[in-house]
């Protein structure tokens, strides 16, 4: 193994969405094991469109990364040394590991996991943050009940693709948004969804008055702006639109634009909620066993965009936000690389 | 008892916030009343910011009021002439009476009242529709709990007088958001609430800080724009923010504005949710009776704001929408007046 690591670190602030400026590669020697700390060589590093909210100044749920530091991030990892009687080498773990090739970390501040479940790439993405985001947010606050309409923007995304699936599950019609041609035939036809929307070359008033002709009862959002909008006027009484993102909105944070539709909440009795995993953290146990049974009877299935190579990061952060990615994106850390 | 009616009939469609034009008055004679009906002289007339919605072609919770209709409207009067077993001469009745002096109607059109318990023109109040729209929207939808702080906006407003002074009995902090001197004056002194901001001469922003100096629990808004911003931007984790209007929306449908700091409902697990009376008219009696007692009590006082006259329909909804009401808006009808 070689000795030397490679970070990258949040270097200059963006304005609006991250560009291969707003990062540094360094390099350097992996520190020396303290008591109770591990040695950690990442597998897999999660690209997330919440990262622009974690270089971002303004009031959020968590601290802002500050200039120079590593940035903040997901990863799953094997341990490589370990003084720590929690861990042996060889072990996973996975949690808040930052982006770099490898770290050194107080072993409470990663959590263990068993590699042999399931491939450890979908810690990442099913049967992590995203897989979670789509369980609690979809049927703790969706609240879907069979014969129900569910919208999901976003669909081919990494939280999406796995609400759109649990969504069929439960029983309800589901409507996919998603850009491009690609991926609404990725939603249409491996995921057999009800109705596929491509909301780059569709009216999307229009497509959804034809998508889901008893209205809406459920709505999925990590898009905001004219999607959100457009549900809106389309949403059932009682309807619940769980706000899980505003990706439409991140790009210059000076210029976000509400939902000027926000009234038919009134009109419709209908509830706008948002939630991060924080919520839902102390169960996440009971959404890695449900999703791990129906991935594995092959009900819902993870789809990952995996790039090599850590120094794919800053081109990875862009394409999240331009929806270039299909499923989950993640960076694979090519093993012998520093 | 003279036989000519007045009507008040919605002629013409207004762009932004009605005006004179919008509006004719009929004059005619009382209808025959066939078997079922009754005849009701009003007392008075409800005057609300709804009235703008009935009259909008907009997708919304009820039907449009038509060209040449009698305007929509609650009103209170006194049975006349009765050919219904269940109304007899001298009985009160309440309901959608539309904006008329004298009016015919099913008798199971209407709701028939004891004008014995309070005032009836608190029926148009603080026992009426704003009362249970306060009373439902802040304990049902805002769940207030004791020590949390409750903002409210256009608090000086038909609703929110009576939302402040709910969320005092039930023991929180509350902040009243109100336009001008004088309607402040009567929110610190007359209900000595914790905190008053003057919308017109303070920065809301600034202002809250100081008045809410441990973040926002519960928001009732009847205003939305810039105010509902600036709670979003300091409510408390697990907020909740109950949507009873947006009157600072309704005068130009086309340029309707929705909050952009929306996403601190992710950052914050907050929730917005919209509702109307037709949710709970089945526990009115509820809201009814718990309203009574505390007004009795002097725990909860009424503010009416009466014109007198029906001529003054057309002054009264401008009065509604440049926020030139101080409290409850009403019209007494004339006795004599035809």
């Amino acid at each position: 193994m070689s000795n030397t690591i490679s970070q990258v670190r949040f270097t200059k602030a963006a304005e609006g969405i991250p560009t291969v400026d707003t990062w540094t590669f360094t390099q350097g020697p992996l520190p020396e094991l303290k008591d109770g700390e591990i040695a950690v060589k990442m597998h897999y590093l999660s690209v997330d469109p919440a990262m622009k909210g974690w270089i971002s100044a303004k009031r959020s749920y968590i601290e802002p990364v500050q200039l120079g530091e590593i940035m903040r991030g997901f990863g799953v990892g094997e341990v490589t040394e370990s003084r720590s009687d929690y861990y042996q080498v060889g072990d996973f773990c996975t949690g808040f590991t930052g982006i770099c090739t490898h770290g050194v970390y107080n072993s409470r501040a990663l959590r263990k996991v068993d590699a042999s479940l399931a491939p450890v790439s979908s810690l990442m993405g099913g049967l992590g943050m995203p897989g979670f985001t789509a369980y609690f947010g979809l049927l703790d606050i969706g609240k879907p009940q069979e014969g129900e309409t569910v919208v999901v923007s976003s669909a081919a995304g990494a939280v999406g693709h796995v609400v759109c699936q649990i969504a069929k599950l439960k029983g309800c019609r589901v409507v996919a948004i998603a850009g491009g041609p690609e991926k609404c035939r990725y939603l249409k036809e491996d995921l057999g969804l009800d109705a596929v929307i491509d909301y780059r070359s569709e009216d999307i008033n229009a497509a959804l008055k034809i998508a889901a002709p008893d209205g809406i009862d459920v709505f999925f959002d990590g898009v905001g702006g004219e999607i959100l909008d457009a549900v809106l006027m389309q949403v059932n009484r009682h309807a619940r639109l769980v706000i899980c993102g505003a990706i439409s909105q991140y790009g210059d944070m000076d210029k976000q634009v509400g939902p000027a539709n926000y009234m038919q909440l009134i009109a419709q009795s209908a509830t706008m909620q948002g939630f991060t995993m924080r919520d839902y953290m102390h169960r996440a146990k009971e959404a890695f066993a449900d999703l791990l049974a129906w991935n594995m009877a092959g009900n819902v299935k993870f789809n990952e965009h995996i790039l090599e190579g850590i120094e794919q990061f800053p081109e990875a952060v862009q394409m999240v936000f331009k929806g270039e990615n299909h499923g989950k994106l993640m960076i694979k850390v090519i093993s012998d690389e520093a």
